[in-house]
């Protein structure tokens, strides 16, 4: 990895073969994990020029915009990237719960030693 | 994706083409988020186990103990899987900076409107 992609102030993505890159979004209020999914070229110029988390749908093959059905949208209130230049974290304000099954966020599951053991 | 893997509690990780699943790391006390990397089957038995986090390293194609030769091991305080269980999110504490940079978090730049500004 190039030593100005890892240290310099020049946005410079690491798409990967599929020109997409990682976005893990976390609740501005909370702190918590609220999802995880993918981002190409124009995902993320929407992201930055809207102010509204947008993805690439890898199972749709599609653009999409967060919250485009249910209404809800995912207000961008900070956003990081990291050393190398793959992965983006979206620190966000949502208008509602996040995961499709209605749960506040995707992560309602925990990894317990038996098994997962549902949390809300 | 089967109705049972999203709602059920059975781990059953839905790994990748290349046998992998995305783990993001947060700081328990700080609720930071520290890094993002990726899990094969071994790698995820061995964080159970072990209850330090373990990773493989896509570009050496090795497994890889976090900490293994830095001392800045990852202390798993609570692990979580999403709904399609394709991703972990993994609270920890840190035993010292999480980046090979010596950032506390890889995430140590924003995306602003003119580029990256550093923010530690």
């Amino acid at each position: 990895m190039s030593n100005e992609r890892e240290t310099g102030l020049v946005l410079d993505p690491r798409y990967d073969v599929n020109g997409l890159i990682t976005a893990v979004v976390t609740d501005a209020d909370t702190g918590e994990v609220l999802m995880l999914a993918h981002m190409n070229t124009q995902a993320l110029s929407l992201t930055r020029d809207t102010g509204e988390a947008h993805f690439w749908s890898r199972s749709r093959g599609a653009l999409w915009k967060k919250g485009e059905t249910s209404g809800n949208v995912l207000r961008v209130v900070d956003m990081r990237i990291d050393c190398d230049q793959d992965a983006l974290w979206i620190v966000a304000r949502p208008a509602g719960p996040a995961c499709h099954t209605g749960a506040r966020s995707c992560f309602y599951r925990r990894v317990g030693t038996q098994g997962l053991e549902r949390i809300e």
